[in-house]
């Protein structure tokens, strides 16, 4: 008898993204002439880089002509993009990682769940509240985790952020093998010092533990004091894998592309207590389940690294962050706490509520403004909502003056 | 203390394919001037469908400019892709499968592989012999599986397919819970009539089991008894999950969409032996662990289905079947007993060599031509090889001449 995995019923509802698109969905057909302004999902609005359309254009032609069609493509990714991630995102930064240690896949979101199944299914999993809330649903999944009570799974450690600890975790005071870390952070936009990260660094090595470091918004930070990967820190290569994505840095959230990178010097212990390197073992699992991203998109996410590809995705963040500037500005000054939004696309709202789904509705419903209720990312989360700077001035000027006219 | 999920060194070597190129890679570097001609991984060699390239040039486009931008898509696909799946690949057939029981993705090799989430660790798992190495290996990693032994893994349950079974499986003598199929098979090239998938429907509804129906190959079928789904079989909505592939469809190996479709009658038990349908958990699993397919791919995807896009698909198979045509004619006239290249683009090579490796080398070394060994895919295939009708006319030509001198 077909049996099923009853992790799922652990979960709670609907994943959040999903919730919200569907909140929205039924607002939009009731309200067919309402102008709704999405700052929620975090999804991209401005259109892809001219450099990576003229790529991948081109790379489409390629395949309609037999001397220049592709099939399968190494699994792992062209050699073409691995070489040029590896030379200007990190040996340019002087973090020494090396092309065959970059995994080409088509998102992180894919990525920071199915790197879980490199381990034992009986690894605690600490996670930062407020959280993504991928990284807790596939535990549950997984079976990592108990039942729901009064807001957490049981057996996940949760690290509370809150402004007390400007919300950057304090270390676990029970010891943990797997700890999820994502600056700047989705969803508190909140950035790690380098202090801050070699601290964990260091606990990892301490104690034999693994950070799964998610680097996705990286391309945002303007500081040039704050790591932008965290194999900038000493020792990192041997304690952290790192996700990144061409998502919000180029654009390509309906164009998927994005990479991990697992070190050669990184590993895990075996029951017995042997040490056993974890790049094997991820590519493995990389070539036997993963069959490669589109020729085309590998050669738009290329084009992310060309001098025009440099001035124009630069150009796009600029603007993303100047969104966030304003949105920034506007509660400050309508009263409301923000975190984020200066080396970062999400501003991290206290607004004091005490339903987020109420407080979201009132904002959808009076302003026409789409958010993310903060409780959406964990118990820590309760009071606060995301705002997205990921949209045109135009329309986040327009919902500033909405959000002036209710707050 | 992080703890690696020791499934992982139950494998096996390499993945085959990952192996057979190492050694193809090793010769062509060792003999720069050698035409090597690939008849092995299966992989397409022609162009795409220009209907396709059309589709997604405009569709890159729509990219490069904000009105027509497109960010996240839906997870499970866009509606315009599924509705013409459902259409064209089920509803004309008399197959009841609607657009929202289909599930857009990467690949089908994601999708076999990925699937098997929804299951209780301890299902138990039966695949014909030889088989896609895939379906064995995942479930290895997932720790389904004893440890190998004599070209074994242990509790697997393996279905020997041969000459007298006409290589399909008979029904299993020990109950199991999930039962891979695939057919048109890979690699034998057999296909199942109507009576031996109803007897495998019928066997599933009666012990409460479910199939993995791979069905990427359906488009080499031209003979109009045979089904091309698995739900052409009455009651097989209630036990059934099929795969399906633009790959080997349409040109997609390196372009990348498949689908799956997880009808909505089909369940699988809790402990308690209540009944669950699988369909909200796959969404669930989708959603969360899954970004959907690149915009511009599932326009590509979605003009298969134009009229040009059918015309130019079944000419581009016409041709790989003419291919596999002449490779089955060439190798029955040289007294190798073949199976498939009729309803398949694979043949399947009775050698009855002692070492398949070492015939692979010697095909490799003497004709400079590719092709699998047989015991790659399993005991049952020892003393065969796997021959891909994927490759140029020219090509198959000039390959089947060398053959002809050799053996």
């Amino acid at each position: 008898m077909i049996h099923l995995n009853e992790n799922f019923n652990k979960l709670q509802a609907s994943y959040l993204f999903a919730d919200i698109a569907r909140r929205v969905k039924a607002y939009a057909e009731e309200n067919p002439d309402a102008k709704i302004i999405r700052l929620g999902i975090g999804d991209v609005t401005e259109p892809l880089p001219p450099a990576c359309v003229a790529a991948m254009r081109a790379a489409v032609d390629e395949m309609g002509t037999r001397a220049t069609f592709r099939g399968y493509g190494p699994e792992q990714g062209y050699d073409f993009l691995r070489k040029s991630i590896a030379a200007h995102d990190f040996q340019a930064r002087g973090a020494n990682i090396q092309a065959d240690e970059i995994f080409i896949s088509d998102g992180a979101k894919c990525d920071t769940a199915n790197i879980q199944e490199l381990f034992s299914a009986k690894t605690t999993v600490a996670v930062p509240d407020p959280v993504y809330p991928v990284y807790v649903d596939t535990n549950v999944m997984a079976g990592r985790t108990g039942n729901f009570s009064k807001g957490r799974y049981k057996k996940l450690a949760y690290l509370p952020c809150s402004a007390e600890n400007k919300f950057v975790p304090a270390l676990p005071q029970k010891p943990v093998d797997l700890i999820y870390l994502c600056f700047p952070n989705n969803p508190t936009g909140a950035t790690a010092t380098r202090e801050q990260l070699a601290a964990w660094v260091d606990y990892a090595r301490a104690n034999n533990a693994l950070i799964l470091f998610d680097a996705a918004y990286e391309a945002f930070i303007r500081d040039d004091s704050i790591p932008r990967s965290i194999y900038e820190i000493p020792g990192a290569r041997e304690v952290a894998i790192e996700f990144r994505s061409f998502s919000k840095t180029a654009g390509f959230t309906g164009t998927r592309c994005a990479f991990t990178v697992v070190p050669k010097d990184l590993c895990a212990y075996t029951k017995k207590g042997e040490k056993q390197p974890l790049h094997p073992l991820w590519n493995r699992r990389h070539t036997t389940k993963f069959n490669g991203v589109s020729y085309p998109v590998q050669r738009a996410a290329e084009a992310v690294y060309s001098e025009e590809g440099q001035a124009q995705t630069r150009a796009l963040i600029d603007g993303y962050l100047a969104n966030a500037r304003i949105i920034r500005g506007t509660l400050l000054e309508l009263g409301y706490p923000c975190t984020g939004g200066d080396n970062s696309p999400y501003i991290w709202v206290k607004t004091g509520a005490k339903d987020d789904w109420r407080f979201f509705d009132k904002i959808l419903k009076k302003c026409q403004v789409v958010t993310t209720p903060g409780s959406g990312f964990g118990l820590c989360g309760k009071g606060f909502i995301r705002v997205s700077a990921f949209n045109s001035r135009a329309n986040v000027e327009e919902a500033m003056a909405r959000l002036r006219k209710v707050l």
